[in-house]
């Protein structure tokens, strides 16, 4: 296993030292293993609260800031965060406004947010929460009832971020979450595993000369092995199973993701692929992001998210963010 | 070879195109393959030219964008642009002000940048030349006599960006330019090789328990090969060598930046033992970045970047930019 870590156990306790260390305008309880604003949550706005597993950096923390989240759980790597965690993270932000919740539908995180939520509550915060659902590769999986929440939740992340900053109310942001999710699709592949630390050996056996077409991000099976094929031939297996679920016609947030492993040269050679079968299946992209934002370790892979969006979503996404992961307009 | 590509061969070509569908508001010529600005030179303002071998990006097309770079040649992978790229480039971008060239200290790009910048003043362009060699790895490497230029390009090319756009004439920008050289220190290590396509196989060998310090960003040898450490055994073999090279004590803009291959959760990692040796080296941390911002394919690994920086060099940096690769204050 060759990685920059010290200790397999301390992955995680060593790169929360790091990222507070390189963001001081965050501040990471190293306890509890949350990330949150130094700034504290102006009095009256909706805090947004997510986390997951670790390991799809920047994903959560990195999304930490002005624009987006208020606070994230980290949990161990490829681990739900506990529901402690979670009150944690709820109770730091909330300023009196309520508090949202984004959670990726795997078992483990919707348990614990849950159980977080409802002793929230018995304290007196109002808790709401989004369950993102939009991985079309499968239903149910490894971790999963359902589907699996994968890039979506970045770009939702984006946009009920920026409308909790500009004042919306609880149950609005609760609503263009759950209006975001519903017009949220991904499709994933792997060309290689990924490497958990405490494991110290890859976690699937994927051989030289095939690949893992939906691949979940914590390197559950897809819905196939096929053999390594050429970009040419892999947009399609994006693209495809997306069009395929949900009439994409029309302007659209996208994301072209990588999974860790795989260099931005790689991800644009994909997105020559990838954009005219967009293009023939309707889809005006309006935003794009081409890069690595939820990520699976060190996995050689790469996924597409389409989010359909109107004007208002463009409107909200084109808003300040000032976050690690994401920035612009600040 | 697991990689999103089509053709071996059509691997830059291929690249371009996917730049060109993700980036309308850059402008990307398949013919000569550079990629420059949509929005023309503002008349009066000094362009800001860089380019070199494709593999590292976001490195150089990356920067290409409002703050930053006017335009890049892009040379097929690991391999020079040709001095034609380069002039075409140049005549672009030119405004009437000049046109300062950024050229990382390889033989073969300083040899076509040259060519290009005689070209280009026979046609009554004015061009100057910066020669980054900030790392500190090795003197003389397989493609570079003297020291190789590696992640000081980054911060230079943003910082003189800036003052390009701010209105600064051609002397008063490469006078800068050659300010933030000598003041800039680099140190790589990889944890594996990487695979140009046309080869089909890694660059090196690279034993499963070993490591290469002071490694280049196209696999060249660096100063020793050692057994695989951990981050807190790494992160003085990254440090050490650019305090003992240069007095960094003082202001200063970091870069962490990431081989390819290594995915954030690791760079993080390894800043949390980076940051109290720098601190220990008397560095202050003014501005930081953590991330891949030069590249060298697929490779694990990581870079350090040290610039000292004066009050000057922090506001050209936090002057907005606004290009695929480094995005803020627009």
């Amino acid at each position: 296993m060759k990685k920059f870590i010290n200790d397999p156990p301390d992955v995680l306790a060593d790169a929360l030292r790091g990222i507070q260390a390189a963001h001081p305008e965050q501040r990471v309880d190293p306890a509890s293993r949350i990330i949150y604003r130094a700034e504290p949550t102006r009095s009256g706005k909706v805090a947004i609260v997510s986390g997951g597993g670790s390991g799809h950096e920047p994903l959560h923390g990195g999304f930490v800031g002005p624009g987006m989240l208020d606070a994230a759980a980290a949990g161990e790597v490829f681990t739900s965060p506990t529901p402690d965690q979670v009150l944690e993270a709820t109770k730091t932000v909330d300023a009196g406004a309520g508090v949202l919740h984004i959670v990726k539908n795997y078992t483990g995180d919707v348990l614990n947010f849950e159980m977080a939520a409802e002793l929230a509550a018995a304290e007196g915060v109002e808790v709401r929460a989004v369950v993102v659902n939009d991985d079309v590769a499968v239903q149910d999986s490894t971790f999963t009832a359902g589907r699996r929440g994968v890039g979506t939740t970045v770009i939702l992340e984006k946009l009920v971020g920026a409308a909790a900053e500009r004042g919306d109310d609880l149950e609005a942001v609760h609503a263009l979450a759950e209006r975001v999710n519903a017009q949220g699709r991904s499709m994933g592949v792997a060309l290689t595993s990924c490497t958990v630390p405490a494991a110290g050996k890859p976690t699937f056996d994927l051989p030289e000369d095939e690949m893992e077409v939906g691949v979940g991000i914590h390197g559950e099976p897809g819905r196939h092995r096929v053999p390594l094929a050429t970009a040419r031939e892999i947009a399609p297996m994006l693209v495809d199973p997306i069009a395929h679920d949900l009439d994409v016609s029309g302007p659209a947030i996208v994301l072209l993701n990588g999974l860790g492993g795989t260099p931005l040269i790689e991800l644009y050679l994909l997105y020559a692929e990838v954009a005219p079968l967009l293009e023939k299946a309707g889809v005006e992209v309006a935003r794009l992001l081409v890069g690595n934002y939820i990520t699976s370790l060190d996995m050689a892979g790469a996924s597409l998210t389409v989010v359909k969006a109107d004007d208002e979503m463009l409107d909200l996404w084109d808003a300040p963010v000032s976050t690690p992961g994401l920035r612009w307009g600040a």
